[in-house]
């Protein structure tokens, strides 16, 4: 079994933002040399998620739309009494998960049509990390 | 290591509904021949889900209305400036996650108690493929 | 390709509470003698979940408040003709989903920081388990 670790930087100058990183993650795929197998990309921090979704920046605002009724930013929540403001990137994190797997066949992502993998930052403005892990032969 | 993939076609009748997948996966691990390892259930669309959970059609009701309120088909999403007409179906995807890991021990899913495998469409009525894909030994 | 197993029996006293699972995932590391590779931790139940987040309980409290406001316990769901009352906790579990995957890199958890693992029971006061993974090398 073979396996190969990467990481990537991540710094959004807005506290919120959609990043495609498709591309970042063909870059690990090629520089492992695995054919078949998975590759994990999951966020290193818990204010933001990794989903796979369109490369569509209407369906990314719908989403950051929804997730901002679902868990507002501001509400004096119980996290804050630590000192931390970012109490809802926590939950946006928790309901959207924080990671993904891609299949590998054949020395590429299996993929269907559409699916491209997208970095969901909702607490940004600082550096952050993104670990893609993959494993196969 | 083993892979082993394998596809499997969808197209539903209605525009949602709840497909118990667990012997198509059972199948693909049958297959496999692999008997220590992790299979990846991954639809490769962008608006339908993979869950763990019960074969009971009363709570996948309750899933689906739920998912109706937080996600409600009909408003004017920004994805539709596209020409779709589909945004609550990647909120819902996006919200309930596309995939899940299933454990495989002595050539078995290491289930417990009324967990199987569910693929859960939010804009049916056309072809989608879902993909197992299998690693181990 | 090596692989491991393990299971955690839990038995909360409250129906809903977290617990910090890390110290049980690493010991399942060093006994899986694995220094590369994947950890699946998956709850074998579909009323818990398991999440990668912060060890402070007030991000839990939060969590768990946003939780009951968009799947409470109490009404009349679907899912309680067959006898149930724990509908609820199903459609917790499918929001936040049942499962992580943790990188492994030089024998390490590839953790980012913050980074915990939790255990997290919807509908508690009886026996649990959870599947503990781990595949690599």
């Amino acid at each position: 079994m073979k396996s190969h670790t990467k990481y990537l930087k991540i710094h959004t100058t807005k506290s919120r933002e959609i990043i495609n990183i498709t591309r970042e993650c063909e870059s690990a795929l090629a520089e492992s040399g695995i054919t078949e197998g998975m590759m994990l990309v999951s966020a290193m921090h818990i204010t933001a998620a990794v989903w796979v979704n369109d490369n569509e920046p209407g369906i990314w605002q719908d989403a950051m739309q929804m997730l901002e009724e679902l868990a507002p930013e501001g509400p004096d929540y119980r996290h804050h009494h630590t000192g931390e403001d970012n109490g809802h990137a926590h939950l946006k994190n928790i309901l959207t998960h924080h990671q993904v797997i891609l299949p590998i066949t054949q020395g590429q992502f299996d993929f269907g049509p559409w699916q491209t993998v997208l970095y969901v930052e909702f607490d940004g403005r600082r550096d952050k990390r993104l670990i893609i892990k993959t494993i196969g032969d």
